[in-house]
């Protein structure tokens, strides 16, 4: 009897290195193949699962495998699908499993979130219930920073990078026109609940009063008057007024202020966002010149300016997956643990999913100053490291060549089943 | 008697490589001390040459002066603000001669675009009535690409680069999850009358079917339903729809979609939000979930992706200014003229001012496929050099290392001058 199978999905948001920790997990399991057999990646995740959709990665060369450390976005594809809670409907887990009896899998590397995580348990719960032992690993990702256990995410430190130049060049930018031109300048990012991502914007200030003047944290009830008083306080004596603002700051009534109804300042409907809405809002109250921009899914996908921290912690997780599997582990993650804050050092660790599942880690008040408007020295001591180094990747004719893997599909073998 | 001294302004929006051709302007004069004396640099722009608040650049080492290749935005300072019609109110006019004889200016060196091309020529003019010679050569500068004369403009290249990157690496991360989420991306750049900035955008497409799916640009009347039919059949043929979109489109009665009602010191409407605008529109019409991001200032100072074309082009209209002026030029602008698409090559022309100022260049027809909403072979050929080669600035601790020059205030001597 051969070695069993392995099945890696995408979870969730992609992020600029997710598919780092796919090249470091392949890579690994190729070295080991007489342990894990094929390494099959699910179509769109979770649903190319279902679906049995599979792709067989051993078409890939081992220079393809090792360019996806280059790629953004997810390789495989990813779906936004949240498995039903098993009390409630055991049927789509039952599926998984007959689909990994199909395949003869015997390894289910699931690269997500806190989400996925609990989705990796349950599988290995009603796999051994079944019959059908599958030793579920998850491989920990998002942009949010917010998985608990881990000192830090994979994905984040890319983002944090790229908020934290971002917010540094702009700011450099609207101060040289400050004396005719805007005077206010808003950023937002993303971390609807978690303000790690806006966090990372402080790394931009290298001396107090430098940008970003400003910090909103969704882990602080959104004040209009105190926010109001510290625009016209940082134009007064800095000449201009940089904000970063997460997407999920709320009022005190819960509501979040980019789904507050509200009309702009000539009476259209406001459109959404909170950067306009913020906007508008100290438009009318200051009267201050402004502009915002909104970075959307450009600071999870820009790869060209990752953190090779992140991308070095992505692979690794990936390989560390493989490890865990040959050492028989399951239902648990890959961990970083952080072995010293300055010079940086880590090391790889894991925790039982059990505690890591569906646990939102939100950024501690000891990070943020007492103002609740920036990141504090242990804020930034945190930080720091996660956004060092550069692993740009290669370009050709002047943009990034991101090489998209071209999978062939695996023949079908169960009936369609219906989602 | 000395060599005449030297003014050096910077004007309007500011790019991610003025500062270069500040550079490379200071480091030529400094090769011909003998001939040019001391480079001042108006603070804020105009304004500042009006203030008489002027900055001594001789107290920059020459590292400091090479390290400008680096900085965005505007080392001395910017400023929107146009002189009044010399015809209506020559007072602002003779304030400035006034200025250059206080500090025995022989050279004025303005760093913008069409209008401080306009301005430099008044100047000059001015001053000769007034019996204070000025050699007044404008340096060309604007993200916009839309000066006459030049084959293109300094501070162009770097956000088309730019702008191409990010609309490729948000389209590899909607793609991987497009079959659960986000459908269409609309990404919104700069570019009120000119869509250079958006035409930028289709240099992410290699091959045909590659996003950018839909470019919409100022140059063609905004038409809603052959849109609306277009993403329809994008989202058919390919799962996902990503646009670009000029923030100057308008409808057909000449109203922009984005139109804020505010007007800058210029008198241009000042636009904010057609991403928004349109996402709201699409999605009522189309039922489609979408994204929206709005680049704003990132894309015109985001130095850590320059292109390297573009940085050594706005090095060497500095050079050339120097050059110029010691050749006894006046009312002149150097110009990048093309010698060859591929291999690309070009070399420093000049210009006489009268030609280039308040003149306009918007995309040609021949660049703008027949549908209105993608670039053509010849308008990628003229693109694809102007992004070409990276040029990354130092990183310290994970982010750009800039170096704002610390600049010395030159003492006034005149009474003040109220604007």
């Amino acid at each position: 009897m051969g070695p069993k199978n392995a099945l890696y999905a995408q979870s969730g948001g992609v992020t600029a290195v997710i598919n780092a920790s796919a090249g470091g997990l392949i890579t690994a399991c190729r070295r080991h193949s007489h342990e894990i057999g094929t390494v099959f990646g699910a179509s769109n995740g979770i649903l190319g699962a279902l679906h049995e959709e599979l792709v067989d990665t051993a078409t890939l060369s081992d220079e393809q495998v090792a360019s996806l450390r280059y790629l953004p976005g997810g390789a495989f594809g990813s779906c936004r699908f949240k498995l039903p809670p098993l009390e409630q409907d055991r049927r789509p887990y039952e599926r998984l499993i007959e689909v990994f009896r199909a395949h003869d899998i015997g390894y289910f590397f699931y690269n997500g979130g806190g989400d996925s995580c609990d989705t990796a348990l349950k599988v290995s719960r009603i796999g051994g219930e079944m019959g059908v032992p599958v030793q579920c690993i998850a491989i920990p990702k998002t942009v949010d920073n917010d998985l608990a256990v881990t000192d830090n995410c994979p994905g984040f430190g890319s983002v944090a990078k790229y908020v934290g130049t971002s917010l540094m060049e702009a700011a450099i930018d609207v101060r040289s026109m400050a004396e005719t031109s805007t005077k206010l300048f808003i950023m937002e990012v993303m971390g609807r609940h978690a303000g790690w991502i806006v966090a990372a914007a402080g790394l931009a200030q290298r001396q107090p009063g430098d940008p970003p003047h400003i910090i909103l944290f969704p882990e602080r009830v959104f004040d209009e008057d105190a926010l109001v008083a510290r625009v016209n306080e940082t134009v007064a004596a800095y000449g201009f007024c940089t904000i970063a603002v997460s997407e999920g700051i709320r009022d005190a009534s819960g509501r979040f202020l980019a789904d507050s109804g509200r009309t702009d300042a000539f009476g259209h409907t406001q459109l959404g966002g909170v950067g306009p809405t913020l906007a508008n809002l100290l438009s009318a109250r200051t009267g201050l010149k402004n502009h915002w921009a909104v970075l959307d899914y450009l600071q999870r996908s820009a790869r060209h300016l990752a953190s090779a921290v992140d991308v070095d912690q992505a692979w690794a997780v990936g390989e560390a997956t493989a490890r865990l599997a040959l050492a028989g582990h399951n239902a648990v993650m890959p961990t970083i643990e952080r072995v010293s804050d300055d010079p940086y050092e880590w090391r790889i660790g894991h925790a039982d999913l059990a505690g890591v599942a569906n646990v939102e880690k939100t950024v501690p008040d000891a990070f943020i100053t007492a103002d609740g408007f920036g990141i504090t020295e242990a804020g930034h001591r945190y930080l720091a490291p996660l956004i060092n180094g550069e692993d740009p990747p290669p370009f050709v004719d002047g943009l990034p060549d991101y090489q998209l893997p071209q999978l062939a599909p695996v023949t079908k073998v169960l009936d369609a089943y219906d989602v």
